[in-house]
């Protein structure tokens, strides 16, 4: 029997000893390795912080005390620890557990995250209502993978020069973006700490008092702590005591800090600087984390075709055009870019978990002549709605957006869909918005988009279905694709159109139109379409999208169409197959059919 | 003949001697004075800093170098001796100069902003370009009134250890949000500010080697550069070589200093720290720079009917239930939370110009039990909608925002029009939207609101026209106002209910609609009058507003009701009178007959 059947509750971590803890360790890692291989997941970071996490429970009252992480894809040893682990094998499977803190999942997810920066802030939220109330609990949150220097994060750590008490920042630095990376802050954070580490003055210290001092600085605590925390000046302007840096995979001092940061936080803030290996205990991974920072089942990297495509499709033009660079918002494996950096460095820019920056960077490149390309995921271009709007569009800037991943993502769920981009883009003046159903049409519509020298954004999911030749973009905003007399279905994207052609073939008489502009519309197109009904097909919501646009057209013209908006439910979709998400949403050849029905009165 | 009559090009300021340009310095005071209690606009910042501004032009080419401002209203200075002193007369009018700088405008306008918080972020870009073409020139940024410390400069400042050369942010310290703010990194940059300013030191050196020093230094410059720049940690380690503090109402001083800067900035970008007085030159100002920020015509402080019921409310709101917080974002004078600070200082949060961070700080007072009220500008809520869409309403987090000045907002133009809200926020799920009529709908919507326990928006433009009864909205999603047959109007907001009901007052047979919900829709109203044609009225975009919510849901339903969609055309609204921006987007009396006649062939 292992150490983790003993474990039903958090506070039975508390029972263990030293070596038990450290064989849950090693268990938890065997668990995280095991599901994440099977599942895909997040797995370097979640492997990195396990004994952070075991000191944390080790420690604190979860049962009162809060924890918040940033990103929350670094949750796994959480939610095995927190009662969860009979159903850890489900996580990000359909009715499974979320990969990511969820509220609605457990009372132990304080506070749910995908999106990166937004802990500090809701600590400081909690610590604001623990304090009106009168209550009493610790606000613990884990800060890791880049997230520390987002804007949100940095907003809140200067948002007040005094912070509560009780509120513990633990810095998870795995050495992969504080390390690797250019960030300013990150350097300054790094350079600043202190110059003897802890460990380093622990092992003074023993040689000086001998092994036992440890045990007996118990008694004298206050001087320990006091020798522990080093000055940091920005962080104590900054109202936070300083402790770093320690070493979050030896299990035996973390632990013994987190004992000591429970007192030394009751009378101020604490932002605990952890060192960490990411990908901790499993050879591959601890190499190239990178790599395993998040993997598909089998571990395996997942590359989509568009990204693939964007990467070689920039290269061709960036050697044509040197004016023409990339920028993305520290996912330059997940869209593809890798290959601009290793073929042109000059002309890419990785700016960090920062998307306000890298578009607001952006427009100021484009207003100085350069013809920037941002690329990043859909869900993540949310953060930088101002900065489209307001910086890009408002000036008419030539910035062309890429955006991956939208439409349906599967596992990672409600927090990472790409079914909001129409909505919160295609009210925005001079944008023009790109949905090509294909690489080569997505080929076609980046070098379009950088001659037409204007905001445009171009849409896309992780993976084509079918190729084909295309109509260019300079020629047609729409393109037929059958011809029917019965009813027309506008299909926007990849898996909207294979759907449509798929109707198509099961029943007579579908036009099918790849409706690859979604903005502007193609007039045309929809005046000639109008006799017959039509049903607007897109992976967005049905509020503010596509169909909403198409529904405009025909109402203000005058026309008696009909039509019909599928599109994505006004919800938040959980993590799962895509199918079933899909399916959820009517999304499928079955409800066309459906629709059609009660469009004609037969199929 | 003034100085200022000789300005004709920016080149012509540098023809000046040094009592010339403090001549000149007067002059510009007087027509910011006169031209802003004319007009209306920003004045205490504007007059901070004009000895600064005449410094940057004494001795920087902006027929090539750029100036980007941060927020963009202290730019008045800027405009007049950029060729424009002739139309400066006519800033925020119809037609006239736009009152932040406008790319549109000239070409001395490097980059648009009425937004805080971008400059830093275009000012690289502009960096990147112009190294990357080869070019030369400087890049100058003016940061000041607390914009800072916004996340998307906190993110500029950070996005790499390596500033390029000629770059120059000043920070324009007006002792306002730096000073009086509680902000943590403005502690921190004053705090870590040279101990011995720049005007001691070089009053020291004076004794030494007599005043004609300051001229001799000139062949050992560098020295004297060396001396002038101290030690800061932060910007240090970001890239920046430090100045400071510089006193930026000292003509002669700041004027050596920017001589010096041009070239000490030529291999390393510098941070220059330049102390200004608020409202410099203006005694009532001066001593009360926080109301005369931004002022009315008259210099008037102009306070809206919705803002002052907002402080009214809440504060007897809280009276009954000290769970109510209120948090704005550097706007608690606008959205009318003065008087909520006062009556309630531990119920008060202004958080300076970082919305996101108000947002998520809210959503975690609300995971931790409170019930917040965050105030602030339509515009500005833009900022922070992945906030609102990943932080409140995906946990379904009890947030209300009350969204002032939404619609149109006259003077301050494309910047700061309110005409979105509805597009950005319908497609978010369980966000409910209210959007009040009048202040007696207002006040009992905030009620409401709260007791709603869940995610709620209500937005209101600055005044009320007609107070009336109204129902309640526990009891009613929308009120009918006058009945008809011929069609029927829904109006959302105070002044699109009062153009409907002049409309049917001259013209029969019009049902009137207060469509005080936007989100959910009234269904059963909307069923009621589908045998009618339907004529949209609202200040949003007529992408993804109330009108496009209307038509999405007559549509789904089968019905074959006529909409018609009026609000704001898919352009940005340029700056001046209210009046005038309705009558371009055709919200008026005269276009609600048009569209009859078009619907119904007759009026």
């Amino acid at each position: 029997m292992g150490i983790l059947d003993k474990i039903n509750t958090p506070e039975d971590v508390k029972k263990l000893n030293l070596d038990e803890l450290k064989g849950l360790s090693k268990e938890l890692r065997e668990q995280i390795i095991s599901v994440t291989s099977n599942n895909g997941g997040h797995l370097a970071s979640n492997l990195g912080i396990v004994e952070t996490m075991i000191a944390l429970y080790n420690n604190f009252d979860f049962a009162k005390d809060k924890i918040i992480f940033d990103v929350g894809h670094q949750c796994y040893a959480h939610k095995i620890l927190s009662g969860r682990k009979d159903y850890f094998h489900t996580i990000r499977t359909d009715g499974g557990l979320s990969g990511f803190p969820d509220r609605a999942e457990s009372e132990y997810d304080a506070f749910g995250a995908g999106h990166a920066g937004t802990s500090i802030s809701a600590g400081l939220g909690y610590c604001t209502a623990r304090d009106k109330a009168g209550e009493d609990y610790y606000v613990i949150v884990v800060v890791g993978d880049g997230a520390l220097a987002n804007g949100l994060n940095l907003e809140a750590l200067s948002a007040t020069n005094s912070k509560p008490n009780k509120l513990i920042v633990i810095l998870n630095d795995n050495g992969m973006s504080i390390s690797k990376n250019k960030n300013g802050f990150y350097r300054y954070v790094s350079k600043n700490t202190i110059r003897r580490s802890y460990v380093r003055g622990k092992r003074g210290l023993r040689k000086i008092f001998g092994s036992s001092f440890i045990t007996r600085a118990l008694a004298g605590f206050r001087n320990f702590i006091k020798n522990l925390i080093k000055h940091n000046d920005y962080f104590e302007s900054h109202g936070f005591k300083y402790v770093g840096v320690v070493d979050g995979n030896n299990l035996k001092e973390i632990n013994k800090v987190m004992a000591r940061l429970r007192y030394a936080s009751s009378n101020k803030a604490v932002f605990l600087h952890v060192k960490t290996t990411k990908g901790k205990g499993f050879e591959q991974a601890e190499e190239h984390a990178d790599m395993y920072h998040g993997v598909g089942a089998n571990l395996k990297n997942e590359s989509g075709d568009f990204s693939s495509a964007l990467g070689e499709k920039l290269n061709s033009l960036i050697e044509k055009d040197n004016k023409i660079v990339a920028i993305t918002a520290g996912m330059k494996d997940g869209t593809g870019l890798v290959c601009v950096e290793k073929a042109y460095p000059k002309n890419f820019y990785d700016v960090g978990i920062a998307e306000e920056f890298a578009v607001t960077y952006a427009a100021g490149m484009a207003a100085g002549g350069l013809k920037p390309v941002v690329a990043m995921y859909s869900t993540f271009l949310q953060r930088a709605y101002d900065q489209v709007m307001h910086d890009v569009c408002l000036q008419n800037l030539p910035v062309v957006f890429c955006l991956d991943r939208s439409g349906v993502v599967g596992k990672d769920g409600k927090t990472h869909q790409g079914v909001f981009d129409f909505s919160f883009l295609t009210h925005v003046p001079n944008l023009r918005i790109l949905a090509p159903s294909n690489v080569n049409e997505f080929k076609d519509a980046l070098e379009y988009a950088i001659e037409l020298n204007a905001p445009v954004v171009i849409r896309y999911p992780k993976n084509s279905i079918e190729e084909r030749e295309v109509l260019p973009y300079k020629d047609a905003l729409w393109e037929k694709i059958t011809d029917g007399d019965k009813l027309t279905v506008l299909a926007v994207g990849p898996r909207m159109l294979d759907i449509a052609k798929k109707f198509a073939q099961e029943v007579d008489g579908v036009r099918v139109i790849c409706a690859r502009t979604v903005k502007p519309l193609c007039e045309k197109t929809l005046d000639e379409i109008s006799n017959l009904p039509v049903i607007t097909l897109e992976e967005n919501s049905v509020i503010g999208g596509f169909g909403s646009l198409v529904n405009g057209y025909y109402l203000q013209k005058g026309y008696f169409t009909k039509v019909i908006n599928l599109g994505i439910k006004d919800d938040f979709v959980r993590h799962g197959s895509v199918d079933k998400q899909l399916k959820e949403n009517g999304l499928t050849v079955e409800n066309l059919k459906e629709q059609t029905k009660s469009l004609l009165g037969e199929v």
